[in-house]
Formats: structure tokens, C-alpha cells, sequence
């Protein structure tokens, strides 16, 4: 941590920081510059921050150094995390993809979707039971009868489900049938809830919040992490921007940082990304080409009766169309499809 | 609601959506122009939304007119809402002060900061006794402790208290505690929470999220008040931007647009809005000029010490001398300062 | 253009709207629905928006329905366009790459980019001999000298030159050197300049500005074309947002919006989008697979010795070796790198 | 400058970065900490930034401590800048208010106009004669009749005029009408001219960028200043976000910083900042007690008829009772209304 100090910074104002920062332990290097004195605090970051030393008048501003993030990070462990939902991997040289609607409707919609995306060749179904809605007067989801659908078409299609915890209340029911445990946008700060995904043994897939720094969401994951729960899927999809043409800014650069900063898995959602089904086929695209590890992508039978979110969903043909493209851009960039080496170029 | 068709639609997929509408109930207004056909829906908003009608392929986009809210809108109750919390008003033209810690430290802290704040002029006591946390390593707050202090405060000084809410799980104990109960600005859209506080009949008071629109922050308001208690105080802090020289934007002008479109108060916070307490007593005033109805202001016996943001802390010093400059602006514009009647210039 | 009446607007302010419409020629479609009475005013649309209606105390907003552009278009033009620059094409099935130094620093520097990003496949020489720097301390370019070296490395490599036009002072300087010319983020709506260059007969690369809506950047190719050029390459360049671990927020989302909307080809940097040469080639290749018509690469003998942007060049090295991914890229999606046809997978 | 290395780096990077820099002069403290070794190079930042380090691959990042702008800052300049327009002043505690139409449109409206601002106790008369559109197809001004307008009310009402420069080419027409020249937001970074205004003897109103950040917006200033021309009046207008019931959101926060880091004055425009007149005095009156120095507002006759801008301009009567409010606070604050000291309360 650099702590800046003002100009004409004093000598004995200087002293009561250098004094402060050596009586709780951490190492002093005082640098004097031409415009400014800095002094570096050597040791424990939370520590140094949790000094109160920004609010002294003299101190013009701290300046960070290292991250704040350890469990998340390359440095923690070098190589990619690869994690196994059902038979398909996620992380590594392994693609998975997720389909199905956005929200839990009724057995014969869920059906429907799951064996479409199952024959096109998607390794986990999606669907929503808990739906957090921006209007109180909105449709809110099925809750658990929408839970028993998803493992009614888990069994008949062999796909393990995703589905979104919306509460520290329903994470046991959620848990019961949930293969991957899914963290809304809304919730990625939600720290309680994110503690009690800390004590499952589950992957979570831990969305990027609409506003979230990349650090804020690498912090996210670490509150899970460091509750004992190693397996988090980050996944963008989309952050908030002055552009009103496309529902959110898929910010696809995260994709590359975070898997420059850590070894964890990271995943793409196109549709909420866009809000436009599209522009789903391309962003999908451009995700697996700037080296994400999965895809999340809502796919409806029939799109224009779906309770939610119709306008960003595809169509089963659609999505098949999109699959065989995705399997070409996989095959030239030497990426296996869920467990499923694809013949190189 | 507005369907606008796109160029070149034909007839029969016009026919189409006009029939959808029709079949459930809602009015249809055709309207051909030079460049797009639109169809106008009369009738309820929700409905026409809940139809999917955007995931059609030949239909351009959707339009809304009307705003989504109801309870909390001017049309709904068109004079200002007034809540009364211990001796002082909030809204009309009485002005509210909180202030105090950010997080409750110690019972020496709190009554310091108490007897300061309430001897500058302050009506009401801030302090948090659970601190949501970027960082899993952070100081999480006292809890429960945190929460008898501020209740012993309250005793000592006649200051009523408004501390945050963090989960359902707590709303209960803060409920026991707290005169004013705070959402914070990453669970304004903790959908489960805002059903909780709509049960309670205490004022609730509601952070705008750090990238909600207004039109979103009005909505988690609504949720409150259709569960029943419409007694929600408003609180913008800052939004976030490119910025950095301030740790938010804050959003003033959206205290002017409140106010035309609700009849809820709305308060200021000043101090997370910037994250600098050099600036706020100037934008402490501003607050109070935009027409806000109150101030939510961070002041610590010493800053400098604060286990949580210490550099956006006054000193009770500073506090005293910011009052002093708000008296004579509320006396400037004809407001009472927590209904003690200022003489008008 | 739809004309929102307040709440409770009565009838002779609706007649008073409807004249003024009707009188000035345009086509009135009055609906009154259950919340909120609207007026469809027919014909148009810049003529209705400088009426000032919105002024009126008793309109609430107006909502544009038709998109504001023309020539840039789909419905003005429905095929791609394809412009010839040297033996590549840009547009189609064709990509185009750009590559070279940010800033001209020296006859060596320039003719050593030109023959390895010759080498690498590239089809045009970038490099800018006027800088727009946003110090006043910074270096500012070569000017003319260095639009005299991109000449020569032009006729050693073959290679056409994309550059830099900063004002209208130096549009004819530089149009007698370019064979590309580019307009920079900064210059986006400098209106003077876009109409200058709507006189030549030249392809023109227009750089997204750092915060322009999609809507604005197409209208400022619409400056171009309104002038009699045609030839207008878009180029996004990454938008400014909240997040610091990147430069800029490389909005991928934009290509496929604007191949949806228009006819023009779409070329990205990612060298400007990110600010860091690590994730450059991420970038690049998801740029390919978003349908981007070419791409816009910084490339420096020597990085760490540029006087402009290093951190987001890549070495001559580094840019081979993307461009075999590229090709690897185009020819899973059946495109063209630069004329020559990539054979299919 | 701070160089961060990346963790891990060899002796024999550290000591490549080291040489470097003493063979350019800088001196260097070397710190390693636990986690990061960092270089401190001290000296002249600009050197520093120009030599590229941050290229190097076993570079992490480049962290500046002292600020870019040296003209514009408080170190250089302690005391506030004041300057003299016509009779009034602006700095210090002396607020100017400048009023008056977007654009001029015709000799009666900006008579009628300029004579109700002067009646109200405006100090300046405002109006475009330039006006730079986000379409070819919108009106573009009167051009130089419209300065004429202009010079004319000026000398009927005595009120010298501010209005805007598009280009360099019209520097020399402006400067032989304008009182106060003003550089509008998307030319904050058009360098070329603001090096010509640099070179002449008369304020400058530079309007902050769309997304300018506060920095970018100072250095703009410093481009002016370093060419000769010190009388620099910084203008807050709204920066662009997510927001959509406002224009753009008024950064007054900015004003706080601005006022802390350099002497210059700050004007806000609480009209562009808004885009709608409703919310333009309470935006007014936050900008005074926020500090700012000025005021710059648009009116108009007959809102309901403007060319350009009509939804964000106030009436001549709404204006009237603005100021009769802005008075009012003026006074509780102890600072002058355009030289003339207003009785304090």
C-alpha cells in the first residue's frame, strides 16, 4: 500500500504515519519525491486499510498495490480449475454449454426445451424457478414446483440443471435439485447468501453484477472460496452503459482479464448480455473465441408466449443452428464441446 | 403500450398481434406512418408486457408510455408525503438530519459521535451494527452488540436511531432496535428483503443501488409499499461512473426528479456519495438547495481511527460548522430544520 | 414520433398540438388510453422535433419511433457494402487487417512494422503522424515527416496506409499521403471536419467516440454520406465505463448491432479497446467471430521503446502468431482474410 | 510514478527497469514488499510515461502519485483566479450568471430575451450562432447574423455576450464578437483548438466533455494555459450514464473538486446538465451552494417554439423567479451576485 502524502506535507506529519503503520508491525519506506512524499507500508493490506489513515488531512490518497483477492487468484494456483457436472467439464480445453428458457413455465415448455437443447448438443439444462423481478406485479416464478419440472427433465434427458438461488431461505431447497447452483446478478454482493454457498460442496456460477468491477466480482468469489467452497463458474453477462440500443454491455474483455488474474472457470450469458435474440448467435461466438469456458444461452420453444425475458430468446432451431457453429469455432481454436474432444483443423 | 412493427411488415403479422391483444382484453390503436407501423395497446401495462409480443420476428421493438408505478407516484397521492420519526419531521418542509458513524465501534465511540451530533443539531443517530463487506477479511460490524449501544445512545441523547438491514434473517432484531430502518444500496433489489420491511410499520429507508435508475429505485419503493408500509424514505448516495476522483457520483439532480414524480421523501447521503469529507459539507448544501428533505452525514469522533470508511468522516468539529451553514440555507429557502420552524429571511 | 400528454391534460391543450401538427402539414393520430393520451404525429421526423413541443408544460415526452438515420442504413441499402483499398476488400465476406505502430517515430521504426505485419498477412499499414494527445506535454507527433515515411514504407511493402486526420486543417495534407483516412474517437462529432471529409472520394475509418451511443456514431457516418462519400468504415474502439482493469470497455455487442442496421462494414481495435497488449489477441479473435468486417491492430518493433500507447502493442512475434488464429477463425466462418479465400474447414 | 512488478520478477528485470531509468536522469527507490516489487521513479512524470515500461512483459502496471496539470492547480496558483467581464466578476466570492436563448434564432427573440435576463439580473447574455447537431439534417445556426444578433443586444442592454467556437476557423470571427468564448463539450478535447485560443487575450468557457473525467477536463485547461491564455472558466454540464429520466446527470461534485484542486472558476449549466426545464432550478440553486462560481442558463421568449434546445429552457417569468431564489441564497452565503455584494442575513 503507498499512502500519498499532501505537498507540504510536514516532518512530524509525516513521523505520526510512519509511527502508526511500525506500531502494528508492518515494514516503513519513506520515498521523497520531487512533488510528493509517499510512503509504502510493507505487510498485510486489510491491515494497512483498516488504519483510518486516508482520513488524516495531510494524506492526499492511498494507492493499492497488490490485489486484494488471494484464493481466486494465479498466483494461489497457476493452472486452470477444471470442474465435472455430470459427464461434461468445464474449464481447461472444456467448453459447456447451458440452454434452456429463462423461467420454469410449465412440465411440457421445460420438456420441450430440455430435449431440443439436449439433441443439439447442450450439457446442462437452465431454467429459473425463483425469479427476482424488477416489478412486484411481475410474474415471480413457480418456486418449487418449478424445481420438480427441472429434475423431471434431468431425468428423462440425462442433463444436469442449473438453476438460481435467490435467498439464504430457499439454498437447502435449491441444493436439493440443483446440479449448479446459479448467483444472479443482484445478488453477487449478497454476502450472507454468498457465505452459505461457502459451506455446500456444489459448483456455484456467480454472475457479474450489473455494475460490478471485475474485482468487486473476483472478491464475490472469494467470499465463497474462502467458506471452504472451491468450485465457483464466474460468468459475465452484461454491465450497465449509456448505450440503449443492446439491455446491457456484454463486456467480453472480462473474459480475458479474469482468466489472466485467475484460474477459475468463466462463463458467457449472450442473452442477457444483449436482451436480443439477434444478437445472441454472434455474442455467443465472440465469447468462445475470447476464451470462455462455457456458455449460458435462454432457449424457448416458443419464444413469443415466454413469462419472461421472450425478446432474448432463441428458438430450438435457432440454437441448433448456433451449436453447429460453435462446434467449427471450437474444432479451429483445438477446445473439446463438453467432454467431447473435437477433431482439430 | 407501443408495438412498433418492422419496416416492411405485412398485414397478416399485424393481424397477428392486433388478435393477441384483442383476445385478452386490451385496446388496440392502429397506426400507420411514413416509415413504421405501430400499434398502440390500451389497457394494462403488465399484460401487454407479460406477452411476449417482442420475441415476435417481425416486430421492431416495444415501447412504454406510462410509468410502471403506481403507489409511489404523485398521481397516486398527489401532496408530499410527511413521516414523523421521534420529534422531527421528514417531507413537506421539514428537513431531516442523520448522522453518525459509519459502523458502530464501541460504546465510547457511539456516544461521543451521539452527544456531538444531537448538541450540532442532529435529529436522528446513524451508525451500523452490520456492515456489508466488498472483502470477506473486512470488519463485518458488531452485530447484535453494535445494536445495544446505538439503543443505549438513544437513551442518553433522545436520539432516535437508523441503523441497516443486511438480510431477512435480521429484520426482526434491527426491527427491535431501530426508529428507521436502512436498506443499503446493494440490496435495494433484494426482492425477499423489500417483501419483509412491506410486513413492518416503521419507516424504511431506501439506498438507490449504485447503477439503479430511478425508475428502478421508485420500483423497490413500490415493493415495499404494496406489501403495506408506505412509509419509505428515498436516499440517493452516489451512482457509479467513470469517475474517479470522487468514489461516486452523486446523483442531485435525481432529488429534483423525485420529487416531480413521487410523493415519498427523499434523502442525501453525502458522505458515500463522495468518499471524501472534504466534500461534503459543499455538496451537504447543495443537497439541501436541490430541495432534499433530508441529510444522512458520517461523522466520527475521529476519523482517522474509523474501522470503516474513515476518510469520507467529519469531525463533530466539521459537523458543527456544516449545521451552522444548513440553519441559515433552510432559513434562506423557507424549511424547518427537524420541525423547529427557522425564521424566514 | 409519439407526443405523451401529461396526466390529466385537458382538451384544448390536446387540440392545441394537434393544430400546430396539422398545420405545419403533418399526418395526427390522436389515442387515449387508460393512463395516458397520445399523439402519433405522421410524416417527418426532424420537422416534428423542431417544433419544441416538448416545451410545452402539459407534454410529458416525446418518443421517437423511426430511427433518425438514412443513408447509413439497411432499409436505405439492404446488401453489405464492400469497399476496395489496394488489392483487399473490406465488407462481404471480406476482412481486412490493419496493422502497425500507433505513432510514427522513425523511418527504421515504420519500415520494420511494415514488413512484419507484411509478412503476418496484414493488408494495410496503420501508424498516425498527427497525435491528438490529452497533455499538452506529450508528444505530438511527426506530422508531415512521418506521413512522408508511411509513403515510403508503402512503396517498399505495397502496403496502403491508414492515418490520422485531426482537424480540418490538415484533411487535404492528409488525404494527398492516406489511402484510409482515420477519424479518431475524439473527433467523432467534430461536424466540420465529417463534412470536409464528405467532399472527398476516399474510404474514411470512423472511430466510435468514447462515450457515443451506437445511434450517434451511425449519425455521424450520416454527416459523411449526407456530403456525397460513401465509403465509411465504422471502427469501435471500446466505450468508457466504470471498470479500470481495462482502458476502455471493448463493446463487441456494437458489431452485431450495426451489421443488423447497416450496410456499412464494421472494423474493431483492440489495442485502443483494451489498453493492454495481453489481451489483445483474446480481443481479436472474438472481434472476428462477433462478424466484424476487419480489425485494427497496434503493432511495434519494439513496445517498450514507443512513444505512444506501448502497453497495448504487440511485437511483430506476437501479431503472427495471432494471425494464424485468424485464419484459422475466418476459415471455420467461411470468410475472406484480405481477397484471398480462405478454404473452408 | 510507481512501477509495479510483476510477482515473481528476476533481479535482473528489476535491475533492467533501474538502468533505464537513471540513464534518463530520474532517480529511483527500489521497495520490495511481500507480495509486490515496486519502483519508484522520481523526476519529471511526463519522462517517465514516454519511455514506455509498461510494455515490458514482466511489468504489471504504472501507478502516477502526482497529478498531470501544473497551470491549473492550486500548488501553482494558492489564491482564486478572478476575472472581470464587463462589470461583473467571476471567482473568489463573486457568482455571474450568463442567460439567455440555445441558439439565436432571430433579432426580436434575442432582444426580447436578453432584455428579460438583464430585467431579471443576469450579468452576461448567452446564445449559439454556431451550432454544432448530432444530425446533418437539424438546424445548424444562424452563423455570423447570429453574432450580429448578439452584438446587437449587447448593446442595447449593456450585457456582454458568451457564445460558442465550433472550429478553428472561426476562432478569429468568434473572438471579434464574443465578450466570453466558449468551447462546447464535444470540442473539450479538440486540441488544435484549443491551442489557437490559447493565443488570445479573452476568457474562455470550456465545458466539460461528455465523458470527460475531471482530470481530462483540467488538462484541457492546461492546453489553453500553456499557450499564454490564463483566463479559463471551467464549466459543469452533465456527464453522460446509465440514467435516462435526466439528459445527462450534473456532476456537482465535481465543483467541490474542482474548487480544491485549482484557482480556476466553475460555472454549471443546469440546463444541457438536465434537458428539461422543470428540474432547472433546483438544479440552479445546488450548483450556487454547492460553490460553483456561475450560472449559465438557457432562456428563451417562447420555449414552445425554439429551434434547438426548447424542452430546457425556461421562461423569462421562470427565470425571473429563479433569480429572485438564487438572491436569496446568495446572500446566506455571503458571496456577491455579479460584483454587487448582496446584503448578508
Amino acid at each position: 500500500m503507498i499512502i500519498v502524502m499532501n505537498p507540504g506535507v510536514r516532518e512530524e506529519e509525516i513521523n505520526q504515519v510512519v509511527e502508526r503503520l511500525k506500531k502494528v508491525g508492518l515494514g516503513v519506506h519513506l520515498s521523497v519525491g520531487e512533488q510528493r512524499t509517499i510512503i509504502g507500508a510493507i505487510g498485510d493490506r486489510k491491515l494497512v486499510m483498516s488504519m483510518g489513515l486516508e482520513a488524516l488531512p495531510f494524506v492526499e490518497k492511498m494507492v493499492p498495490i497488490s490485489r486484494p483477492f488471494k484464493l481466486v487468484s494465479r498466483e494461489f494456483k497457476p493452472e486452470d480449475s477444471v470442474f465435472k457436472v455430470g459427464a461434461a467439464g468445464i474449464g481447461g480445453d472444456e467448453v459447456m454449454i447451458m440452454a434452456g428458457p429463462c423461467a420454469v413455465e410449465s412440465e411440457e415448455q421445460v420438456l420441450t426445451a430440455a430435449e431440443g437443447v439436449k439433441k443439439a448438443g447442450a450439457h446442462v439444462l437452465r431454467g429459473g424457478a425463483f425469479k427476482p423481478r424488477t416489478s412486484p406485479y411481475s410474474f415471480q416464478g413457480l418456486e418449487e414446483d418449478g424445481l420438480k419440472m427441472l429434475a423431471l427433465a434431468r431425468e428423462k434427458t440425462g442433463l444436469p440443471v442449473v438453476t438460481e438461488v435467490t435467498s439464504q431461505y430457499n439454498v437447502d431447497l435449491i441444493n436439493e435439485y440443483a446440479d449448479i447452483i446459479q448467483v444472479g446478478a443482484r445478488n453477487m454482493q449478497n454476502f450472507y447468501l454468498l457465505r452459505e454457498l461457502g459451506r455446500l460442496h456444489k459448483p456455484v456460477l456467480l454472475k457479474r453484477g450489473l455494475s460490478a468491477t471485475i474485482e468487486e466480482w473476483l472478491m464475490a468469489a472469494e467470499y465463497i472460496m474462502s467458506g471452504g467452497n472451491y468450485q465457483v463458474i464466474l460468468c459475465e453477462r452484461g454491465v450497465r452503459t449509456f448505450e440503449t440500443y443492446t439491455r446491457n454491455t456484454l463486456d467480453l474483455s472480462a473474459v480475458a482479464v479474469v482468466k489472466q488474474m485467475s484460474h477459475l472457470p468463466v462463463v458467457v450469458d449472450p442473452s442477457h448480455g444483449t436482451g436480443n435474440w439477434r444478437y445472441v448467435p454472434a455474442m455467443a461466438k465472440a465469447a468462445l473465441a475470447a476464451g470462455a469456458d462455457g456458455l449460458m444461452i435462454e432457449v424457448h420453444p416458443r419464444p413469443e408466449e415466454a413469462l419472461s425475458d421472450g425478446p432474448q430468446s432463441l428458438t430450438v432451431e435457432n440454437f441448433t443452428l448456433l451449436m453447429d457453429d460453435l462446434k467449427r469455432l471450437a474444432s479451429a481454436m483445438g477446445r473439446q464441446l463438453g467432454g467431447h474432444k473435437v477433431a482439430a483443423v
